[in-house]
């Protein structure tokens, strides 16, 4: 059966990586893939959580949030229900472990980067969009350490990455638009690295359990479009790459 | 003394209306002013406010929000806090009067439209724009109405549009940036209508009172503004535009 | 037309400010202006908010609120709601900045008051008698720093007090009471020096815009109603007045 | 050992409930014991709380809160903190009970009354005076539904007053002022009847355990105490009275 | 007439202590009174509250809740409405209170115990289980900061226990299970020493007000109940016990 | 390296599932795995969620909360914040989701089951014992609505069971302990069916990612717990069992 937009199985949407896209943050990233788009903006703190207060250990963490309209029906803002969000909070934990898995802390230093994802436009798959952006906004806000003179290298031992997975009609597709996750039979989040090992797998069943085979072709898939995401993280940053 | 970007006294930075920014909402526009950017959404619910149930009388409200890394240091967000920001508050009830003060409840019907303004990127004058892109989403929605046969004309009796103005170093000067806006003597937000009439009228003097005269002066500069940005609007609507 | 309570049209209700209100306030009073009734109690603390910390300077800040039945309907209280309501966000900001407008933060040193406005029974014009009686407040407490030789004179350059104006069938109209009020055309809070210069400036127009001639009959009407609110403040304090 | 303000172990200190105090509420009521001063107003809602819908009972409920400056430190607001105070949710809900201990729920019919509880100025003793007032405020409320028509007679089958004893200095005393309440040994709230019965018993050994022995001397003072404010409120009504 | 369970109106349910309940607290119990069962863990923090900072001395502090599934119908968790219950504020203060009237402030030392009392399943009773219950933690968690050699002595005066009386059809009766307390005429907490005095009384007429005799059968029976709740205590402790 | 149990590396913890816990639910489960001890209730609600409303389909949600001191540190309970913790939000749509894997909705009809884990004590791999209990608290919440003749089967279609597995010095382990937890390279959370695929996969690296291989044989270890605990399930519930 056809995809929405006729993509193959194995084919992802278009995925534009804009730098520098607000003037603030000291690492600022436009992400789009297909209709999604969310904006990533890194910020260097000088203090550390509590827990870290003293140790000369720095930190990652992230905050997630869709705009009330970024979706087909408004969502209320969560400061109107004074909750935050409980789909926010699972996201947010993930986004934050996910860039952490690649933090070298002590080079970070004590203090903390707050990556801000904010979902301007939603058509599925904005968590895995978060991480593959938020990935570049954090690398960013280091080079900007780094070029300030504040740490000696960009504290990152690899490239992060995400994409969503899952099997509809029986298939395993790759990156699904949001008509297609709300159908699927099982969605994956698939986090991995530039060398392609696994920072985070959660793969859940929809309307039934999954098997064991149906689990590999879903990583084949996920290994197949992180790759690419890493190729569209480094052409983002352009010549100033390095790791 | 010169501005910061060199502009004469009375001119204004430059304004770029984009319609149809997202892709969900019924009427979309991302409004530039300068360095500063506003995204203002507008959606239609078929439910109004108690106090209107049963009226047949529609209504306009406003929420406004700045994005954590807007701004110069980063703001935390309101959930964080569990406390709407006092400034927010204040200004989402300024937009949601501009609004309404140019609305015919009885055309548009027991029906409510919400005003989203969320600042992208601050340089001053966020609330200004946000008035002045609100109004075209505002109209966007209406008409999107209109084209699905739900009302029979756009429910709006004139155009609004605002405008910051203030007093720098004994001048009185139009449109004002975020560095400019933090040593002003006296700061205005002033809301007129297509006409020229006033809506709404905000001026404090932050350092010291502030005169007649420079009142007077300052209300010129305003109309001027205003009068620009009405132009702008009807520019971003094309073709379509009546009322 | 006839006011309701027949007054002239640029005639004040009965003004009555009460000092010595409480007896643990450093400077209380209770404002009277016809039924309007608010209680302003300014307390003395010896510390500034965070962005102070360090500058010797001091700082006067607001909080506005209405007892659940000072009103025709009750009001339920902020805390049932857990949400301060967005129309006391709104006006204590507007107090704390006016009464700021003349406060010498040298002299003050590094301190703040707060100056508590709590409406005990309402009937228009809260938020202006919370700034005439409010500057009261904050002036015996100044007076008490002063009798205790924390500071050696009242940091304040000079008088504030406030009146609302609007426009009622077609008139300009002082000092409006609730039902005056809420059938305005258009409705002014008008914030003013003891020296007739403006410190701030809130116009609304209600049902419809309002024209620069007609705001000019309204300032004319504010700059009377503040004089003789100034002469009431001086006479409340007695012959201690001196600034 | 003398009393601060010289009074006799047994003696209360002066009484005073202005009934009308403000114009809102259809019933309202100042009370002041000494420096205590509470401002009881009680308002008539045609909803009753979820458990009682359609039963055709009615209730009365009670809120209590302290205005910030009542006190000779200021108290912040419960909004700024987002949480209702313990203290005065605990004496909230002694009100209503106590109120409710001689409401004729049949009576009332399916209506409810909200005594709301302000503490105007604190020495003591506030709690006691809420409900002392209270009730006075409640029978107000009753009597305006009497005299519209809305229910036959006042739903309440007999009088309630509330007065603090304790344990200073070894010797029970009668009506506590914040200076002797803070120091006793044991405090204690009696709430009776007019008949001499007990309504509610709360009493406390605050620095060590009281014995039998002390418990009945402090009863005693209790029904002294609670019949006077109970002829205080039957004064306060006048000829109006009955039951 | 006869009690659900058949006892006799002097009698108490089944009461069982387990020591040691939980792994990681310094005083952990479970206390079953009948089929309420209250998990009680006392925690020891080297911090204090604000107002004791500094002083050298200590503080006991209790928090009371219900498991959302602890009674009949299932109780929304506090979180879910973002307010603590009100029932729950007034009972965690009468722990507090009643657990500090034998606590050697000096002797603890600049520590604070936290006692949290959780509701597993409740039958009426559970605040007494509580207070009663928590002393055993209590007690357990002073022990160990002797034997840890933090503290000399268990800093304690005193035993500490309460039960809950009340009128039954007019007869007064000991320990109501949750069916009494529901029709009964009153209603009393009594928290007592090991030597027979009072700590806290709180006694609430339910229909009717209630009279000094029955006030006096009530405390008998107090005194009687407690008497064996003390002896539980000892024997739950052990050959440890010690004041 | 020996695990700090002595246990092999596929060996599981004793498990202890006991029925009917607590007298309220309509079921109740403690479920014990080593150290680590859960109470799981499951609540029957005569109302869905709204977006269920009128769909004839039913739904199962679940809470989760750790006592303050199932830990070793003292947790402040979520009210005492104001905000659920970001953990416990990201768990309990775990558990829900994976309860809701097995669910004949359209069997259970329109009614909602809550089922409340509650953390006693903790040792590691909280999560997977509220799935694995919870799970049998919702079987027994069901047999209780067949029993009452409300709908006509157990409306599951298959079993749920989940444990933890993880890289400890580099080799897979089954069950970790808290000890175990806090030091392990990568850790996964693995919910199977009784039939052995996949409900739910979450894996993360926690000091490196982790490779393909590693991610195969912990699955293998995943597979082997669930079974246990799919039997223990069963023998938990006895001759009743059946689906």
């Amino acid at each position: 059966m056809a995809r929405p937009d006729l993509r193959r199985n194995d084919e992802m949407r278009r995925v534009k990586i804009t730098t520098g896209y607000t003037m603030h943050a000291e690492g600022s990233v436009l992400i789009e893939v297909g209709n999604t788009r969310v904006l990533c903006n890194a910020t260097v703190e000088d203090k550390v959580p509590p827990f870290l207060a003293g140790s000369g250990l720095g930190w990652v963490t992230a905050e997630y949030a869709m705009l009330p309209r970024a979706t087909n029906t408004r969502s209320p803002r969560d400061i109107s229900k004074l909750k935050l969000n409980g789909r926010s909070a699972e996201i947010q934990r993930l986004i934050g472990r996910s860039l952490r898995a690649v933090l070298d802390r002590e080079v970070l230093g004590e203090r903390q980067v707050i990556v801000d994802c904010d979902v301007i436009q939603a058509d599925g798959g904005t968590r895995c969009a978060s991480i593959t952006g938020g990935y570049v906004a954090l690398w960013l806000a280091c080079r900007t350490l780094v070029e300030r003179g504040i740490i000696h290298r960009v504290p990152l031992t690899g490239q992060v990455a995400a994409v969503s997975v899952g099997i509809s009609d029986g298939e395993p597709i790759l990156d699904l638009c949001y008509e297609e996750d709300s159908h699927a039979q099982a969605d994956c989040n698939i986090v991995m690295t530039g060398t392609g090992d696994f920072v985070e797998l959660q793969c859940t069943g929809e309307e039934r359990p999954f098997t064991k085979e149906e689990l590999t072709r879903l990583l084949a898939l996920g290994r197949k479009g992180t790759a690419k995401l890493c190729r569209e993280q480094r052409k983002a940053v352009g010549d100033a790459w390095n790791l």
